[in-house]
């Protein structure tokens, strides 16, 4: 039996862009050490989800995880809050939620509350609390953004959104859209309403005031959805798995299934990280866990900046620690690199373009494929989904059971 | 409409050899008449089941005859009987079995029996026997590996092993996992227990005993299956089919589905099989059936033997035996060529490497593949799954139906 290593670029699938004639990213960069694992293994093109399909971060590494989303997806909420550092653990309902702005009748004349994030990490602080048992967390995100967790023991997300989703309209009370949503809907709006006494008296919305900003005295709820309480890792694939990443919903994911789960000194999850050290924690895993997947933000970062050149240069910089990298793991290691979705610059968000896979492993079949960019991959044998990824790894590990005699 | 030939060489994928230069036994083979049926026709990679499945011969013949195992597969028990070429039946319940050596008090001291075959022939025919309107069949296979297959009505396979699949634990009484058990699990304990008097007293085990070697008293069971009652081939696809292959598991599926089955003089299932008067066979039969399967299974044997040189010099062969065939058949008649999953001599046992196929048929598109082997074959059309290829030769034969208006 072998060990397997995941390499996961984020968002590495890439359009033509006219700033580097036309070539995408990967196409554009000196990539010596990606072209040669492809052309020492196997190389083709996978389809995040399905084809056509516009993948998330979350939905694309749980089916690279061998986890079909279609059977253990459970909506942003949970994802969300953990990309935004919360933990989430199996049970917990989680939401996307706003820093909103009401007048003294409730209603909502500002869902973004001037889009700023003025003292928001200071009344994300203040909301997390206790109320009957279950405990309330809070955390800002980008601009008017943050999360909401809720844990305890029976606790279910068959409940409406107080989010009005319109301004001119009062927030709404959370109603149960079935029995079983009950108590979190009467936990919630209780919950609610000592969170909008404590945001109109807090010091940061005095501040903002002050500043002429609008207040931040309401959070404004959405999209609920409870944790799936999925199957261990180790036990659904008899494999010790470790997940390396620097941005907290890669490594959410990791632990929800129970693996280990490490962000490295450096690994920052932008495009200044340090790419070399990620990998060779990552190597140094790969002695002790039989899966490690490393994720690699920087390529999606890029991308959603629209920033070709830096998607390039990116790209360079993680294939010289992709050398370096291989002359500290086990010859018989086996190695896959791939995306977890397409990031085009052209259109600085996900696409549901295909990406290159490549997988290597001493002894393995080779094929055609002799580059490692979006246009050359398909000269190899693979055409698959992101599902499909597990399988094969798993295969040419020595770690498949026979399906049938 | 045209009537369509699958041939399907057991095994024939592979992995690079470094006793042929780093070539697939197929690569290294002289194989004109398998270039020219790719060239005339269409080509590409197909993966058993799915990509990365390590299928077996049953799951996989079972998909190539367009009948997905994820649906009708019920346990390798009723195939590996069928293996062991005792006749399995729908509604038969059948597990795989060791013969066993236990002591005085019941308790396992050798699961299989010293790894002995000596005797075994005579010990499984004296076990055929009919209990309370059950009827029970036995039959060695190689070593101290036996089936037990049992038919009455009302049969069920929802009981546990008898096998404690440990030395030093007791022979297991078998008992039901759910109510509809309680029968099948009541007549096998009696059944075993007349089993072990037999066994006890057999002149077989006494000249075991003379020999020294350990006594095979104990009929050991584990994996019950029942044979599933399938959908008759011709009902399923509106065609008269035909199964042409020398091992007894294949005709048993074909025997299953209603199929004609025919294992043609000099047809073994061994590298010295005549390729030739199989595939004559077959191409005779095309006249009378409209869809014929053959199964070669020397390519596997080579594979498991870890024989490359033996693989090529079969695939050479049986090369030869194709260009005498199609000389031999109807000019319409539809053509398709693929493994039923790959056995890399490296690995001498099943992988889930996709294998090379092939489709030819008059009038029909061609594509760029030029020779049929694991390496090239990429460089045609397809990339699918062996649920695929059913529908694909209907399509071809002017045998689908259209879907839609």
């Amino acid at each position: 039996m072998k060990n397997i290593m995941l390499i996961v670029l984020d968002g590495l699938g890439d359009r033509p862009n006219q700033i580097l004639s036309g070539k995408t990213a990967l196409q554009a960069a000196f990539r010596p050490n990606l072209n040669h694992l492809i052309r020492e293994g196997q190389g083709g093109l996978m389809t995040p989800i399905a084809p056509g399909i516009r993948a998330g971060s979350d939905t694309s590494h749980l089916s690279l995880l061998g986890y079909d989303p279609e059977k253990f997806y459970s909506g942003r909420g949970p994802f969300e809050a953990m990309g935004l550092g919360l933990e989430v653990r199996p049970g917990d309902v989680a939401f996307r939620a706003n820093f909103g702005t009401t007048d003294n009748n409730g209603v909502v004349t500002d869902r973004r509350a001037g889009r700023s994030a003025e003292g928001t990490s200071l009344l994300a602080k203040s909301l997390n609390m206790e109320i009957d048992g279950v405990r309330f967390f809070v955390r800002e995100g980008v601009e008017h953004r943050a999360a909401l967790v809720m844990r305890s023991q029976g606790l279910s997300d068959k409940i409406t959104d107080s989010d009005p989703h319109e301004t001119g309209k009062p927030v709404k009370r959370v109603m149960p859209v079935s029995p079983e949503g009950e108590f979190t809907a009467d936990v919630l709006n209780r919950y609610l309403d000592a969170a909008r006494k404590i945001l109109m008296d807090h010091e940061a919305n005095k501040n903002r005031r002050k500043s002429g900003k609008p207040v931040a005295n309401e959070l404004l709820l959405r999209g609920p959805g409870k944790a799936p309480d999925l199957m261990d890792f180790s036990e659904m694939h008899g494999m010790k798995g470790a997940v390396v990443a620097g941005i907290p919903m890669i490594t959410g994911i990791g632990g929800l299934l129970g693996m280990h789960t490490l962000k490295p000194r450096g690994s920052t999850g932008t495009l200044d990280s340090d790419f070399t050290s990620k990998l060779l924690a990552a190597a140094d895993l790969t002695k002790k866990y039989d899966y490690v997947l490393v994720n690699v933000k920087a390529t999606d970062v890029a991308g959603h900046d629209g920033d070709a050149i830096a998607k390039r240069d990116a790209i360079e910089r993680i294939d010289r620690a992709i050398g370096e990298m291989m002359e500290n793991v086990d010859q018989d290691l086996v190695i896959a690199v791939t995306g977890d979705h397409a990031t085009p610059c052209s259109l600085k968000d996900h696409s549901g373009d295909p990406v290159p896979v490549l997988f290597r492993s001493r002894g393995a079949l080779t094929d055609r494929s002799q580059f490692f960019d979006e246009f050359s991959a398909s000269a190899g044998m693979w055409r698959i989904r992101s599902i499909d990824v597990m399988n094969i790894v798993k295969e040419m590990a020595d770690r498949s059971e026979k399906y049938g005699a």
